[in-house]
């Protein structure tokens, strides 16, 4: 291999150094806690998952999968999300204890790249799933734990974005006739081409009233008070329903007390038929992308074979450290140089000190090549050199 | 997909239900803050290495390798172990900092299984990897980290088994006169299989004073007095060295007062051409593959362009739970069951109670199909129902 070669990781895949582990790791710890204390308990699923079935039933495009051939011929994926893992378990085992659960994952997924210096390949989503319960309190109780969540991770600045997949729906089939005609619109919603979106509707042989509607549409963003207008774009019934369920989980938003991280935004859409109701993203200050998704998926534990509603979100980890800035202080070690004659009085010390709490380090000198470089990163350096157990001595 | 095959795991793949990684969870943190206190520093690599890079240095035999193309047509892997990807990144980045060097790490990796009830294919390994550091202190850190681990992780009863690779070829090199010969004894050694290897030689055409060598040499396993045995039994100058350290280690671990965890066990082998020197096992009473596992790797390093020597051990987490057998007590949760009137009621409840450090689940009624069911699994459940305020009350 060549020289340059040999240091290479494949396209999308990162190492994790110490500082930004441990800034991740004490995030976690806060943001486990969060989750665990609202009831939710963590799983762990595997890695590798059957393409013909979490695959499948993921919301994944099929270009961006990691898929490879077990030796028994079958195709298996490296999971790209937890959301179809956690439908398989809890379809196939848990939900005969109790309904609705509430479960929990923090766990790395794989959304293979096109382009280098893109977007990482491999990154690690938290998240909660809340199965089996089809009120709007459950959609509340999501939205109310990730802000919950957020804040504990230690974000101040951010803001949700809520839409719902019904009312989107309904307004297109209402105005555009069919299916196809809608999905392609939705397509422009789906990437945030809003230019786009407006050249489509006006190339569109519909009266100018509906392409108002469809113009129109687009500004509906802000607090509560935007349903109004969105009431007057609509006539059908679905969609008028989704706009009383939005008006519902505003309430209970705001007797959460966490309305104000939130704004309606009905354009909001999602990969076509995932999500079945309401719907959200998480934006941060300075990150680009949603720093975390989540809704209702009423369909897919019916693919595993219950027929259960559910609800959840998933946050991505190094969009949220990027977010929060500030990195966790490594913990200052004490280092303690020995030569052989002092080994055990080294090893003894070191102990006590530990038992006292003290990140302690005890290195023979004799493997130290370069003392000076070797030192300078830690906190205090004691030195048991040579025979005599008085010339022990501090260095700061 | 058919109804069964819709639940289905890939061969090898496990499911992680909440109290076991409730109770995986709680022993990681008391491992890695051990190896923290040493003065580890943990890192993260990524799951999909190349193959032509970390696949081929890895100890993993190639047909445990999971193998996939990547969309520019390279071949990765998913990482069978953290030695090899951590020898990368020491090589590219870290050792220009620090020497020795200190990493950890707790990840997932994995080796493709052929039958269907057998091994696990993906799971977790916590471990160190000491580098740069030659002297027989370091072999001896290594040990002594890895049984405070241990003890901290809960467990009680554990034998670790030392060998040295050095001792090993050159009796055998002395003996049978080439490195194929030897390789192939060898073999019976690394599958412990002794029936085959008195069988094969009885079988070689050898005197029969090295027909006895071969025989005893099974035989030297015990304490540091096993080693005047071993002096016997070779000429060479490079196995008398090896003698040497395990002499020097064993003083070592005397004085780190951990020798009563340690047999020496001469015949002790790993793959070939992985370790270099001083190697050990770790086995647990009623498990039966050994839990953990390490040993000297010198020329790793080399292969990433670094001619650097390194030790370090890992440890098999599914193993070690198994090995402890005291599951996890899972946190006890309050349940405040709420029906719609008195939902803010039940929000400002819960959130006092979080703030108090309580585990508390509010579940708005209407989601609930079967109360009596649902409620089962709390330590509490209060009802906030109906309109009335002074009508609460708390079930045990």
């Amino acid at each position: 291999m060549s020289k340059r070669f040999m240091f290479e990781k494949p396209l999308g895949m990162r190492d994790t150094f110490p500082i930004i582990y441990e800034t991740k790791q004490s995030m976690k710890k806060r943001i486990n806690k969060t989750m665990e204390m609202w009831g939710y308990r963590f799983l762990e699923t595997p890695t590798l998952e059957f393409y013909e079935t979490v695959g499948a039933a993921s919301s994944t495009m099929d270009q961006q999968l990691f898929k490879l051939l077990d030796q028994q011929g079958h195709t298996l994926v490296l999971r790209p999300d937890m959301t179809a893992p956690i439908a398989r378990v809890a379809s196939s085992k848990l939900l005969n204890d109790q309904i609705p659960l509430r479960l929990a994952y923090s766990a790395n997924v794989f959304r293979a790249q096109q382009n280098e210096g893109g977007r990482p390949a491999e990154f690690e989503q938290a998240g909660i799933e809340l199965i089996g319960d089809p009120t709007i309190s459950a959609d509340a109780e999501v939205i109310a734990l990730m802000v919950s969540v957020l804040r504990d991770a230690g974000l101040e600045n951010f803001q949700i974005s809520i839409g719902h997949i019904g009312f989107v729906q309904d307004l297109f089939i209402q105005i555009l006739g069919n299916k196809e005609r809608a999905n392609e619109l939705s397509g422009f919603l789906f990437d945030k081409n809003f230019v786009g979106y407006r050249q489509h509707v006006s190339s569109l042989g519909l009266s100018s009233i509906d392409k108002e509607r469809l113009m129109k549409f687009l500004q509906i963003r802000g607090t509560h008070e935007v349903i109004e207008q969105a009431y007057d774009l609509i006539e059908n019934n679905q969609g008028k329903q989704a706009l009383i369920q939005l008006e519902e989980l505003w309430n209970q938003l705001e007797e959460y007390g966490i309305s104000e991280y939130v704004k309606l935004d009905l354009s909001l859409v999602s990969h076509l038929s995932y999500y079945t109701g309401i719907l959200f993203e998480v934006y941060a200050e300075k990150v680009g992308s949603p720093i975390g998704n989540g809704g209702r998926y009423d369909k897919l534990l019916g693919k595993f074979g219950k027929d259960t509603v559910a609800t959840g979100f998933g946050l991505r980890l190094d969009y949220l450290i990027e977010a929060i800035e500030v990195l966790e202080k490594p913990s200052s070690t004490h280092c303690i140089l020995f030569s052989a004659e002092r080994r055990k009085e080294a090893f003894q010390q070191a102990r006590d000190m530990r038992l006292q709490g003290k990140y302690v380090l005890a290195q023979d000198i004799a493997g130290v090549q370069d003392v000076d470089r070797f030192t300078k990163s830690f906190s205090d350096v004691t030195y048991l050199i040579g025979a005599a157990p008085d010339r022990e001595g501090i260095r700061s």
